[in-house]
């Protein structure tokens, strides 16, 4: 199959992962096939959105018989190159860092924390899970030197402007940040922030004050 | 000030805390006033639906003036109920689990983790930062006579649904789950899914795929 660059609208490229990671799940309970309503109870997202989204990749399956969980998977997992090691580096290795490198992302054997960074000197040279942590003055080289493209930053909002020039600075184009201050990247750069506070309070928030409708979100 | 309940749009609600945020970042900075354009440049929101979400708040400053950082905390105070404690479950004392009972949300003195939950005997018994970790077979008893609404929830998706029926029946009304799968609750029951891979595979097929499109979200 040949991957159709920029001809998959942005709401639906942004599902894709969701998609891949359910159908996996299905896949390993041995599901082969599975219709558009069933799938959307699954991961509570509108059966016409999946019908629609789907539609972007061609014939998966004849309505009534369900859509193939095997083919599916093969398209997305070459959308998400999924068979390519993606390599990662961690910056920050507190209490949320040290959780992350000790999770690895698991399950996914191609998402793979490689180095981590830490300016505490009490942590420089120990290892997590058979990742080394290194000092901050040698991020840049390391991750040049890695090719690394990806960085998770769980540094205090306070330092995570500078830490953000550094890895830009290195090659990353891609951050997921847990610091909840927003941060300045150049165009080429794509920002992901996880908010755990935020999250938090718009769901408490919610919960007292719109108790009646069910709020999904994901 | 009166509260409306009802009266602000949903996408509004979501934005509430993160505005909450900032005011208050702006605030500890010694900011009094701040227009709709320089707001929009710090918290990557537009300016026209900053405008449009403060309208719903009332007269909330002069245009050309910019907005009182004051007043506005003290608006958005009220309808998050701030000065409330938010007394949290925490299920799940994992390395994730143990992240969040340190970190504790300290930034925000009314959000407050107060009780913890593991069924591992090893760890049932020992405190992190003052909360006591308890096990599984007294969360019911426990959550009821807390009168606990939310809970967080980082115990693996095979055991979710599990827990995710525990808390409910003990009257959590509101929660925050870190565990991939996704979860049956009943229709009172807000849910708020926080999928690390999913995000980070999102975020790398993003820029991977539209290099030339930056992707915000939050």
């Amino acid at each position: 199959m040949e991957k159709k660059e920029g001809a998959i609208p942005n709401a639906t490229a942004k599902r894709i992962p969701l998609y891949y990671r359910y159908l996996k799940m299905l896949e390993e309970s041995g599901v082969s096939r599975i219709k558009s309503k069933e799938f959307s109870k699954l991961i509570q997202v509108p059966s016409a959105t999946i019908r629609r989204d789907f539609s972007h990749f061609g014939e998966l399956g004849r309505s009534g018989y369900g859509y193939d969980v095997g083919y599916l998977l093969e398209v997305f997992s070459e959308i998400l190159n999924t068979k390519v090691e993606k390599r990662i580096a961690l910056v920050g290795v507190g209490n949320l860092g040290r959780a992350l490198a000790h999770y690895n992302f698991k399950k996914n054997e191609n998402l793979n924390i490689v180095s981590a960074f830490d300016n505490d000197p009490n942590v420089v040279g120990t290892k997590i899970n058979d990742v080394m942590i290194q000092s901050m003055e040698s991020l840049e080289a390391i991750i040049k030197k890695e090719a690394i493209t990806t960085a998770i930053l769980t540094v205090p909002s306070l330092n995570s402007q500078e830490v953000v020039d550094k890895v830009v600075a290195a090659g990353v184009t891609a951050i997921l940040n847990f610091a909840p201050g927003r941060i300045k990247v150049p165009d080429h750069v794509k920002v992901q922030y996880i908010d755990l506070t935020t999250e938090l309070q718009t769901l408490i928030y919610l919960d007292e004050n719109f108790s009646n409708a069910k709020h999904m979100v994901g």
